[in-house]
């Protein structure tokens, strides 16, 4: 996608053919900064800070990370621990755990001396990789957006929810959610998207925002607090999001307040889509409540807020008495019962066993 | 309730006897400083930028509006602006009108010298009636959390959310649905509330945390989009929230994001309390989500927020994109079918047409 016209991905090596270069998303939308990473503590901070953020991209920085690991220890002990690393920084997806092994079991048969280059590779073919299954998720969820406009009156927008960042920042390009979405403009669709601000960490006010700014897509947003009220006066007609973990019976986790959402969905009428690669799917697992952990995060991301003054000079306020305890869980899990369809790059199917296994064959075309 | 040790309500008169004393709510957590109404138009600011706010505090302010505006203008053309002036501050609550009209309806029939006088007696009578009424919520109230602890296994504390603020600020003394957790904890029953910050203007994390702070009660500040994942956890024994109207038959307005609330609350069993005095019964509406007006305020609530930065300053920062547009719909309407029971001066009911009627006789119960 364009950044001032310019084409950039999120994540590419400089022209050292080594540093991994990111954009740094804790700075949009008010800063378009890139940060360079040389080690793989360096994808592990970025990880945990949230320069990086997006299950998809996530998992893509993890491959690399392993690669700038090797380049400085590239035996077997050394490995292992970079990879144990890199999959504690952010324990709720399974993309990360994925694109980690993946490279890990991709190298570890190698002779040390040849497995940096190797890593390098295969995070080259999963970045790859992850363009050409964002694109696929886009054109297999386009229709269902044009049935939805055509279920509108003639010269009525199609309004269109989504929560937290699922676009290209959340994936080296493209994005999940906001793919076709971006089909669906480029497409001429007349779309309008309500776009929730995602607290604690408003990626949503603050990236979401950005990225349909910049590509000319009508948006507004709102308080995560709307979408409820928006829903029951007809002024949404569809809701799509990202997930960082689908469960094999379709449980999905997202960001906290996705379920909400679904919630809101399921009472009105509302369609509720979860757009994901299919990595994302931990076929290990069934009942999302219940098994997949919730990441907490710091307490500060509630009480503490970051923008720009009227100066243009970033600050940090805080919102809460002085001594006020809060609490972050960063995920919540939205169950199958509240998904009408995933949309995945080898199709849309129901949000179950059945449906899931239909496109993947139960598990064994997952991809490997 | 008290500040500091000192014993304080929310409104009073100056020494002069007419000037109106107001706690500064927007400049709270941070900082307790009291405001001074000496005109009408006073204090309708005071209303539209959430100086005061609370359905019943908002009630109560108007009535004292009104005796201001008399003390200028006690004309029959003065006295119906004045009345119209304060309604318009507000059009989603129904106490507003509610207090309003009543002073109207005692001074219009009196001598123009007189009015402004029996305007004040009536204010006082109002804000003593609040006082009143919200202790009496407190107690009908207290039974169905006695009972939820009850539910729970000894030595387990009550988790109870709230969503913006329905406490003591919210009135003149005591709250609505904050009433009841007050005496539980004064009670000695092991009480823990989750407060929702409330996005956008973050009532629950400046309001609420710090009246519960202020009173030594146990709580965590949340952002809004957690309640559900705490309610799918087994965190929250039962949800109370007040309301700006409620109509005749249950539906509840309230600040918005309550009814994402009340829909995680039925999903997972868990009670949906709406605390209320009697003057916010709409006894002229039915369908809240298609009758209530719902205020929509300014778009700069969602995209700029104030707090303090690390050197104690108030700063307000920007956390979208420069040119982003934004919504604010201020309030949703929670549908009686969500509502576990209404809890008023008068004891607890079904939201329904036939549990307002059963105590209030459908209408002619209405406090006149």
């Amino acid at each position: 996608m364009k950044v001032n016209g310019v084409p950039f991905r999120t994540l590419w090596l400089d022209t050292d053919g080594w540093t991994v270069c990111l954009i740094d998303q804790t700075l949009l939308p008010h800063a378009f900064v890139v940060a360079r990473a040389r080690t793989v503590e360096d994808i592990a901070r970025a990880i945990t800070t949230m320069q990086v953020r997006g299950a998809p991209l996530i998992g893509i920085a993890g491959a690399y990370g392993l690669a700038l690991a090797l380049r400085q220890d590239p035996g077997d002990a050394g490995l292992a621990s970079a990879a144990r690393l890199l999959i504690a920084t952010r324990p709720t997806g399974a993309n990360l755990r994925w694109a980690v092994e993946r490279v890990q079991a991709g190298v570890v048969s190698l002779p040390p001396a040849e497995r940096a280059a190797r890593a390098y590779e295969l995070a080259a073919e999963l970045a790859e990789e992850d363009v050409a299954i964002n694109r696929a998720i886009g054109e297999h969820g386009l229709p269902l957006f044009r049935a939805a406009l055509a279920r509108k009156k003639p010269g009525e927008r199609l309004n269109v929810l989504t929560h937290c960042n699922a676009g290209w920042l959340a994936t080296v390009d493209w994005g999940t959610a906001l793919a076709p979405l971006f089909l669906a403009h480029d497409s001429g669709l007349p779309l309008h998207v309500w776009v929730d601000e995602t607290r604690p960490r408003n990626q949503g006010a603050a990236l979401t925002a950005w990225e349909l700014a910049s590509h000319g897509i009508p948006h507004t947003v709102i308080a995560d607090n709307a979408g409820g009220h928006l829903m029951q006066h007809g002024q949404v007609d569809a809701v799509i999001v990202g997930t960082d973990r689908v469960t094999a019976d379709g449980d999905v986790a997202n960001k906290i307040g996705t379920y909400l959402k679904a919630l809101a969905a399921r009472d009105n009428g509302v369609p509720f889509y979860v757009a994901l690669p299919s990595p994302t799917i931990d076929w290990t697992l069934r009942d999302g409540v219940r098994e997949i952990p919730v990441e907490e995060r710091s307490a500060r991301e509630v009480t503490h807020l970051r923008g720009l003054d009227a100066e243009g000079t970033w600050r940090e306020v805080r919102i809460t008495p002085a001594t006020t305890p809060s609490a972050n869980p960063a995920f919540d899990v939205t169950p199958a019962r509240l998904v009408t369809a995933l949309i995945t790059e080898r199709g849309v199917c129901a949000a179950s066993a059945a449906g899931l296994h239909g496109l993947f064959g139960g598990g064994a075309g997952r991809k490997q």
